[in-house]
């Protein structure tokens, strides 16, 4: 694994001192900012991970804040998942597209007030979207970076630990809503999401300065739990099928493409201005599919590996892929062709050490 | 030094092999594209740069190409240099600004034809503001990342080896100006610029293909002039003054406050989104400074460090720094209040190593 530059421009959060005294070993960079991938190892990070409760800092989802009387006006022209029924406190999964329907972001919309969202984002810089649309546009709505970042808890023992600080009822959040509490008299947002299956939360830290304090309050409530420092972890979303933008998605994506039909809702959000080119890429001929591998454990994936029929035609494309000691395979996504994308069929796939087989399946692993 | 996890997201290169197999040791991330930081060493990749030539993967450097009617207004918009007496060979330097005149990128644009410009971007995603852009001003201009990817040629025996492979002429091509060469029937453009002081050419790369080609050419051609892989590095930018996008500027920062004012034709750029908000940042508080920093090598730069006054006051901040072999002292950017400025001034340096002194210069190093 080759070695990363520190510099300035890859951003320190406000919890990088606590991050690196807990011995992350490997980082990534994500929305300019780091983002640590583990730390003892993948693999012992995911068996903690499925059955204590980690602290992720995920600060590198950074928000943009979208304030203004045409503060949903902008973000609907962004987005064809409907914002209109939005509730006072919910969070919304939403595709991004440009003009063609292709996808820019996959961010999570958090409704603050009706003329106040933050978009929690993917690694693209959507404030450059929304400032050149409000200009252009010449909207009453502002778009920047506040100072917010976010710090999951996630885990199956996520839920005690959130009660031992917060309270009952803050643990009692229901799925993408949030509520809001108080630390040390400062207010903030916390909602139950997160980028894993396991369940668990995001507390939206307002104030760099709170950072550290916060960090060290749920490692001292979470002792007995083991609570640990983690990150998203590799292996566990793709057993979940949580798509990445950037390796699963790209701007060459649509919605429909990315199986993300269930956020278009092309008969309601007209004013998205990808409307007209979704409606046209409705029935797409490629879809993102799980895939299984069979064999030796994958190595890393860093470009596109083909997929083939057993003719050697080209079937698609594999976008992530890792070893899953809990499945006992390789636990892949791929985006395959219509012709090859029923469950069952059997393909081939290229990888760095050779071709290995290939199973497209019904649904991902949990 | 931490690792870098791989990932599909963090892009390689048309010339990611070459540079593995001339043994990169450490990489950023830049523009979500790798880019190597050094080989042997940073010292030992700076003192052969400033004496030999030098192949760069700056593939990172990822081209925007605005094509349309009115894509001139559209790059227009975007800065208040005056664009309108571009000749058809010239490359720009152009500050971009938003509405408030604060920085979104500082790239070079490069005029392809009077409906056709590449912009040559630093770490930001501008292709999403020009989108935003078009789409918000309904212009008839489309922005999209070709498939162009600069590889650039440093040092003082660059002219040596452009003039052996592609001829005297192309060696005699002005500073940021480009001529037409053509590779395997491939026409492609190159032009002498280049993110360091020791001088030497870009070839802006188009097509993928052509990559391992091209690099392979010119290290047989460049043997006895011991041509080898480097990247744009710390020590010697920071000599010449080469400001860092994200580093020395940021979204904070004006064209004024980062010496860029020669840039600046508000007299003329009046389509500029910023014009407005520039006059009033004319003569700024802050701004940009060379300073040297006297004492021990300083450590590796992660957040700015502060500089006071001897009274313990506030003074700025410095944003970049590294020691100078060839000049025996800390080299330095900062960005130094008003109060403070006058070279000569003596500062204090807050460094994790503790306080060093350091002094305002009037100029960088080369």
């Amino acid at each position: 694994m080759p070695y990363l530059t520190p510099a300035i421009r890859l951003r320190r959060t406000p919890f990088s001192r606590r991050v690196e005294e807990a011995g992350a070993t490997a980082y990534t960079v994500y929305n300019h900012m780091l983002l640590a991938s583990f730390f003892r190892s993948v693999e012992e990070d995911y068996a903690h991970l499925k059955k204590a409760v980690q602290v992720w800092d995920v600060s590198c989802e950074r928000q943009v804040e979208i304030i203004g009387p045409d503060a949903l006006r902008l973000l609907q022209l962004t987005t064809p998942r409907d914002l209109s029924g939005m509730a006072d406190d919910q969070c919304y999964y939403i595709p991004m597209v440009d003009e063609e329907g292709h996808m820019l972001n996959d961010p999570i919309a958090i409704k603050l007030a009706n003329d106040r969202y933050w978009v929690s984002i993917a690694d693209t810089d959507m404030l450059y979207y929304f400032k050149g649309l409000a200009n252009g546009f010449g909207l009453n709505a502002k778009a920047f970076e506040p100072d917010v970042s976010p710090l999951a808890i996630q885990g199956p023992k996520a839920d005690t630990l959130i009660a031992r600080v917060f309270g009952e009822k803050i643990a009692n959040t229901k799925f993408f809503r949030y509520k809001t509490i108080e630390f040390q008299g400062k207010k903030m947002i916390i909602a139950r999401s997160g980028w894993s299956h396991q369940g668990g939360f995001e507390l939206y830290l307002a104030g760099s300065e709170y950072g550290e304090p916060i960090w060290d309050m749920l490692f001292d409530a979470g002792k007995d739990l083991d609570v640990r420092a983690g990150g998203p972890n590799l292996i566990e979303r793709i057993e979940a099928g949580l798509l990445s933008y950037g390796n699963d998605i790209t701007i060459d994506t649509t919605p429909f493409e990315a199986g993300l039909s269930k956020y278009c809702n092309l008969d309601k959000a007209t004013d998205c201005l990808g409307h007209s080119a979704l409606l046209a890429h409705q029935d797409p001929n490629r879809q993102i599919r799980s895939i299984s591998i069979a064999g030796a454990p994958v190595p890393a994936i860093t470009s596109y590996w083909t997929l083939k029929d057993q003719d050697g035609n080209r079937a698609g494309h594999i976008s992530s892929a890792t070893w899953s000691p809990d499945f006992e395979t390789n636990v892949a996504i791929g985006m395959v062709d219509r012709a090859h994308w029923t469950p069952g069929t059997d393909l081939i796939v290229e990888t760095e050490n050779g071709e290995q087989s290939a199973t497209v399946r019904d649904r991902f692993w949990i």
